[in-house]
């Protein structure tokens, strides 16, 4: 399996501890969505995923993108280490906490979200900060009550294993760190955050740990 | 079954194709969003739902929120007309499309988001509607060439029976008309449109026909 990444993507991030935690090989492509313009706005690339985005997922099945779908075809296709519990409430709650993050916080703070903002809209540095925390806190905020009055929360955000839920919070609270977020108000997504980051999973994945980090 | 939702949501609506797909009768709970300063952030709403949004789906199980793990969960509880293929790979494509509406196109297009670009950012009329078109055209540009080059798009998204991704495609062309979007770049989109449309299903769940319709 190859892995079109870039070690600061949220997105490939996820995918990153999917596999680790299903103990799945796989080689590393780096695409570096800074330098050279952009090497994801290139036609090799472009070519395997027209979105210009990463992560993009090869196997000898074919060509995937879009981190969720990834992960749930890994779930799939590699039963081992499940990543959803096996009640459909259960399995709707973990989609659920992953889809807060994937949906109302992520898509706002992507990176040619916040160029557009930058280069289209003139946005200077302490607004670019302001738009960012925003929407870092506001779905903190709903995720931290959803977690906090769950009885299924536990010490991951779903039961005492780490789930899909968690393959998509430990980098979004990974960049509200990077945002000077202060994690006070959110002691369940802290405390998640600090039991998942300590698993060798989680360390491989993280953004320092790539072979193309800067 | 209660779906809680407002007429005009994308994300409602593709729930409403999703139930309407299956043939599962539901109790429709208007939120109107703009009203009384906006149903979804008043207390009774946020005690079942404290993202303050729509869809929220209760059943005899539990309550739910997020679209699309609200149709993942009606197709693992009620599988006849099953809306996602049998084989691992179709199945991530059709994750894959969905996705791409739910996480590049219509979160940067929420009521919400538009609201604090012009209540907290100062964002004009036509400045909000270039910002709304923006992301529709470029979201609708990577999804056209994934269809057009993709031997698995046939008379809808994936193959020849509606699947979650045209759950997702009809709500989101639905706001790009509204947004005065032309089509014609964007054949294969706008021909599964037209497929699905007249279908009962996709009728029953168009906003116009919804009992809060204004």
């Amino acid at each position: 399996m190859k892995l079109h990444t870039y070690f600061r993507s949220s997105a490939a991030y996820r995918v990153r501890i999917a596999l680790n935690l299903k103990g799945l090989d796989y080689e590393a492509v780096p695409v570096h969505l800074v330098r050279d313009g952009g090497q994801q706005l290139q036609s090799a690339y472009l070519n395997i995923n027209p979105s210009a985005m990463v992560p993009t997922l090869q196997d000898e099945r074919g060509t995937l993108t879009q981190s969720m779908a990834i992960i749930e075809y890994l779930e799939e296709t590699h039963p081992d280490t499940p990543l959803l519990p096996p009640d459909p409430l259960g399995r709707a709650r973990v989609r659920e906490l992953a889809q807060m993050i994937a949906c109302d916080i992520h898509p706002l703070n992507n990176l040619r979200v916040i160029r557009y903002l930058v280069d289209e809209m003139g946005l200077d540095d302490a607004a670019k900060k302001t738009w960012l925390r925003h929407w870092i806190i506001d779905g903190f905020h709903s995720m931290e009550s959803h977690l906090a009055r769950h009885p299924g929360t536990g010490k991951f955000s779903h039961g005492d294993h780490p789930t899909m839920a968690d393959c998509f919070l430990v980098p979004q609270v990974f960049n509200a760190i990077r945002f000077e977020i202060d994690l006070t108000p959110y002691p369940n997504i802290a405390r998640i955050y600090t039991n998942c980051i300590h698993l060798p999973a989680f360390e491989k994945a993280a953004p320092g740990a790539q072979p193309d980090a800067e």
